[in-house]
């Protein structure tokens, strides 16, 4: 696997760097991006992955968050994906929608043509991207969280829930519910591997789940309609996980909520990870 | 003054909006944002300012920096203006480059036509723009901070070793020196009062500045060609100006050098404002 480096500098004392490669299961080059802290000099060290929301690349996390303070405080090396695959090659939403398509790949393999030849993000982020980051840089892959916001808050509920073994921690702000039959088809039932309430609502065995940490802003414009909130909190009801929702009155969707509690999540994953 | 309001969002416990308003000296509408700790809640809070580099507007330092952390901390209100006036008449770099016109203000007073009907980026800065911010906010006029990045940095050494009376305090991190003729015309006498050499070798009490705290990263790629740091340490120890330039390995001239920085900045002007 060869490993483009764009662009490196320092950051915390640590050292943040965008990276690219070619994607086998998404047929493309995909781009990403690695905070190491200044522990890393020193060793392996715990992960936390960052799935981005509609819209994002791999850059507006690491620019956005802030999230790069906290790290190099608790010894944390944060890996943000791009959020779907990209290219001319690669077929984009036919109206030019934000929510379909180029940087809105909602963490699922396609199984319908054109989209399925590319749009493979779940085994991108499970597997293929696992190996890039393990092979490349200093990250314990026993001790790995995962995280996000919005679409990529979703993804992480799913994927970290159907992968225990993968993902130590799991926990995301808010997450955009988007309709998922475009890239699946008709067949709904193929759907429940990517819905997070069906996915909450059907892990067996919920012990290896200790807390997983919701932030919401009550003044998010998605949350009436795009957020299902509640039905994530019947569905982990449902199965015994132990979902923890916090509401944050005058708070948005935006970036400057998330820079505002990413540093709780860090430092909950941080404990959880043995930090 | 009309003033529109455009978003307000919590963060950090105290909120961050957006707001455009008729400039009167630039002759069209200007934006700025300003965020507002929670401490503002229980009356006046002292202000820092923050002036933007090149291709910024108000949005880049609320959103990248990640000052509001700290701002929240320690009860600082904070202002960030746009970097010039915009518009569809407000005339722009003739061959469509960054480094003048839109977002390229230079905070100076432009003399030369077409400039001069709008770039009274000086005028704005230090009257315009003060009795708007005073008015409508509740930050403490007599507690007042400048900082900036580039070519903001730039003009928070001119704009605040110029005016000792309007800003409590002036530092900033690395600046970027660029032609100042095209706004000022070719008589080069009046450029010397917005070339920050110029104006710290001119000072003529230096009492009033306890420390001007520079930042300066070794990677920066203008730092040979475009920031002339030797030449203002020079021109402070002439007059005796406290200058403080830091410099440090592997940082670049991008927000990564600015967010892993702020927090001294901000702190030191917490300390110099009373706080």
């Amino acid at each position: 696997m060869k490993l483009e480096t764009l662009s490196e500098t320092a950051c915390f004392g640590g050292r943040i760097g965008f990276y690219r490669h070619h994607s086998a299961v998404n047929n493309c080059d995909m781009q990403f991006s690695v905070f190491l802290p200044p522990q890393a000099q020193q060793g392996k060290v715990p992960v936390v992955t960052f799935l981005s929301g509609l819209t994002c690349t791999e850059e507006n996390f690491m620019v956005k968050s802030g999230a790069q303070r906290v790290a190099a405080e608790l010894g944390l090396m944060l890996v943000s994906p791009d959020t779907s695959p990209r290219g001319e090659n690669v077929p984009d939403d036919p109206d030019g929608d934000y929510d379909f398509g180029h940087a809105a790949g909602f963490y699922l393999n396609a199984s319908e043509e054109p989209w399925s030849r590319h749009y493979q993000m779940y085994d991108y982020i499970t597997a293929e991207l696992q190996d890039i980051i393990f092979d490349n840089f200093p990250g314990d892959r026993n001790r790995h969280g995962l995280t996000g916001h919005s679409m990529g808050g979703h993804g992480a509920l799913t994927i970290g829930l159907r992968n225990p073994g993968l993902f130590s921690t799991t926990l995301h702000s808010p997450w955009g519910e988007k309709a998922l039959g475009y890239y699946l088809g008709a067949d709904r039932s193929t759907w429940t591997l990517y819905d997070a309430c069906e996915v909450a609502r059907r892990v067996q065995d919920v012990s290896h789940w200790s807390r997983i940490l919701v932030d919401q802003g009550n003044d998010d414009a998605y949350l009436a309609d795009q957020l299902k909130v509640p039905m994530l909190e019947a569905a982990c009801e449902e199965s015994g996980l132990p979902l923890d929702v916090r509401y944050h009155d005058g708070y948005d969707h935006g970036y400057y909520f998330i820079s505002t509690f990413i540093e709780e999540h860090l430092r909950f994953h941080a404990e959880q990870l043995g930090v």
